[in-house]
């Protein structure tokens, strides 16, 4: 069980000293690694963050599993009611253990599907309430603040379709709220109602609690293999407080990232998965990136606008859309392909020959051979057109291996955080958005929002 | 049926000199759009592109709906095998129209499922078998040069399942192929083999092709309103040929999505849809401007190294994922929000009073006044950060409008790889990584390619 990290084609002597990185500054920006090291250690051990100690979390896991053991069979729907970190880990979860929709097949009982309310659209609600049963569907609403608005708003529509499918009193049975534990609405509903609650630390942010319960309850109730990801993601952590870089992958690969950065002016990074399995991972480490390492201000209070756009491609089919911007456009863009190293299937190509030659130099090869000679020739070429890019190589892609990716992530980039010299664990920056919203949804207290957003329209009018 | 663009937020009266765009920049660039308006003009009616001309093609649109209702009934799966151009249109399409997996709902043979098979990944082609029976799945197969190596290998497994399935001599009747007439491997097995067969005018490009029988056959087939969608592209082609940038909307697009490229460095564009319909458009859009545009050189063969990358996000559930970078991070981004007037259903959240601050403020209201106001106070708060942002709004999202808005981004793009002086229709910079991949698989006449590859490699280990 291994992710091994592979830098070679970031470094100058593949790609040129104007796009990759030189052994000297490698060699300088090492006590900054052993700086980010010590600074993600301190804010564990004062309990500013949590993430670090979530893989311990063995006797919760233990509740959840058994609460998941208990209703098992009496749903086969899970509805996720929850936005942003309460609801992509989920679906990296469901894509990756299970596969993406369509090809996940027929649910049941036996093989519950996930529904992602993750948006308030008045068309995807009622699309998937049509698809859904209220008898067979169980709902997870989950909101660390209690109160997201989109959430809220959601689960008052479903709250109400449950009702009229199963009468008021059967609703308590069909709910599980995960929230704070000391504060917020939804935690005073959730008392007052009777629903089974989960919490959330204080110290996990939503970004970093895909191994809290609100990554665990929804996976245990799909039947994902808890203590299985929680051991990967343990034997993560033990590799994330290693203090030399050549053992510490999250480290190692957050230093390459911060340099490709801030000396080569990398503005982009590409996660670029060659599994469709890997898909929803990719857009839960999308928010991760940008969410933690996009701020206005430095620690010490200096304008600094920073953070690297993460953009989510798929392989090999972006090498039919993207790529061709990835090797010919600005040189803006570092690439951080995701390989399988090991798939479960290797997708024989039958071996008749057709007489075609565009089709006979494939027959008798297989799919998981086209897909790792195309990922590589991708990296080859983009290496030679001078673009830097690096590699994660997962043996396989299961929960241990989930588990363990992560963990290796989010150290990853509490890691580039500290380099950057940036708080990577709040997001200030949402709260204009909200306030406005607050304001123009007649929230108590939020008028002068209003006042401002009428202001702002009339500007607009010129 | 209306698709409005709003460019206000992009002015520089709206969020500054520095990141806005001027009144005399503005005035300074017309000619420029006049040059360009003529010069797709002059490629159209030169028979080099074609694309403007697919809305005309009612006679095929016919063929396509005869086909598609003689075999109704025939099949609960349409099964598209292609990738990136051949694949993008039908998933834009397939999510416009019916939604998103999984709210889809249940297949049957009155509403067949479609699986995208684009990838050559082992395990998803591997579910995505299992899931579907050979008896009642329609294979579409979809190669302009009839030699894509992840489609042809897609193609060997799939025929040889549906043999297993169906018998040898039954494989015909599942088999539709779309692809080049007069060249190509797969065009020589569609007629050897007698598969019903529909082709691709040699002058529209894979991203440009949705309106040709790459997007209509599979759209015919799970019952998307083919008349409706040209009828749509029909009127926006109109539009596109106005002389006069406050009409034509596509051109005056161009313009200012150009100007904030050229003048203010916002390299890249995030496609923003508020509509879960749309997500899949935004991939379709991901392909068509980052292909287009990327560019190494210049018609004139100058180095340039162009392009905008583009990113796609979902509101609301990227305010909660993206936004924190977007309002704080680098000021390299543009936003184009995608807004949709009037949703076929307002969500009304329920009335009934919860006695919580956090949640009654809500009741009585609806998710489209919430999805509205949210949009609107993302727009505002990233105007107010200096992060120019417009808006196209489409009145529904329905088969007439999203007809329009394909044409229209497909003017859009057009006209802005004139304003940029290259070749918005060729992708040599994906040939490399092909070429390395033909030669790692053993396809004759690629042996230097191996060589170069292993050279490479020997580079790596330095």
């Amino acid at each position: 069980m291994a992710i091994v990290f592979d830098e070679t084609n970031l470094l100058a002597r593949m790609v040129g000293d104007a796009d990759g990185i030189t052994p000297e500054e490698l060699a300088a920006a090492e006590p900054l690694a052993a700086q980010a090291l010590a600074g993600v250690k301190a804010l564990t051990e004062a309990g500013v963050i949590g993430f670090p100690n979530l893989p311990k979390q063995t006797a919760l896991a233990g509740e959840i599993v058994t609460y998941a053991g208990k209703v098992k069979g009496s749903y086969d729907t899970v509805c996720l009611v929850g936005i942003g970190g309460s609801a992509l880990g989920a679906w990296a979860l469901d894509c990756a253990i299970r596969g993406p929709h369509p090809v996940q097949g027929d649910h049941s009982a036996a093989k519950p599907r996930l529904v992602i309310l993750d948006n308030v659209d008045p068309e995807f609600v009622q699309l998937a309430l049509a698809s859904m049963k209220p008898k067979k569907t169980l709902v997870v609403v989950i909101a660390k603040s209690g109160a997201t608005a989109e959430t809220v708003a959601t689960f008052l529509i479903v709250r109400a379709w449950l009702a009229a499918g199963v009468g008021a009193k059967g609703v308590k049975a069909r709910v599980v709220v995960v929230t704070s534990e000391g504060r917020g609405d939804l935690k005073v509903m959730a008392t007052n109602e009777g629903y089974t609650t989960f919490h959330i630390p204080e110290n996990v942010g939503g970004r970093f609690s895909v191994l809290s319960a609100v990554g665990l309850v929804p996976a245990a109730l799909i039947g994902v293999d808890v203590p299985a990801l929680l051991r990967g993601a343990a034997k993560m952590t033990a590799t994330a407080w290693k203090p030399d870089l050549a053992s510490n992958t999250p480290l190692r690969a957050a230093l390459l990232h911060f340099l490709s950065l801030t000396k080569k002016g990398k503005t982009i990074q590409v996660a670029f998965p060659y599994a469709n399995r890997l898909w929803g991972t990719a857009f839960w480490f999308r928010q991760l990136w940008a969410e933690s390492l996009g701020k206005a201000k430095n620690r010490a209070g200096v304008v600094v606008h920073v953070g690297q756009t993460p953009v989510a491609a798929l392989g090999t089919t972006d090498q039919h859309s993207q790529v061709q911007l990835y090797m010919e456009g600005p040189k803006d863009k570092l690439f951080t392909f995701w390989a399988v190293k090991k798939p479960a299937d290797p997708g024989a190509i039958p071996a008749e020959k057709t007489g075609l030659e565009g089709f006979d130099y494939l027959t008798g090869q297989s799919l998981a051979k086209l897909l790792d000679v195309e990922c590589k020739s991708t990296q080859a070429a983009l290496t030679e057109n001078q673009r830097p890019n690096c590699v994660f190589t997962l043996d396989r892609v299961d929960a241990e291996h989930v588990g363990m990716f992560f963990q290796l992530l989010e150290f990853e980039t509490a890691f580039a955080g500290e380099m950057l010299d940036i708080n990577a664990f709040d997001q200030e920056g949402v709260e204009l958005g909200k306030k406005f919203t607050f304001g123009l949804m007649g929230r108590k207290g939020f008028a002068d929002f209003k006042k401002r957003y009428t202001d702002y329209e009339a500007r607009r009018k010129g």
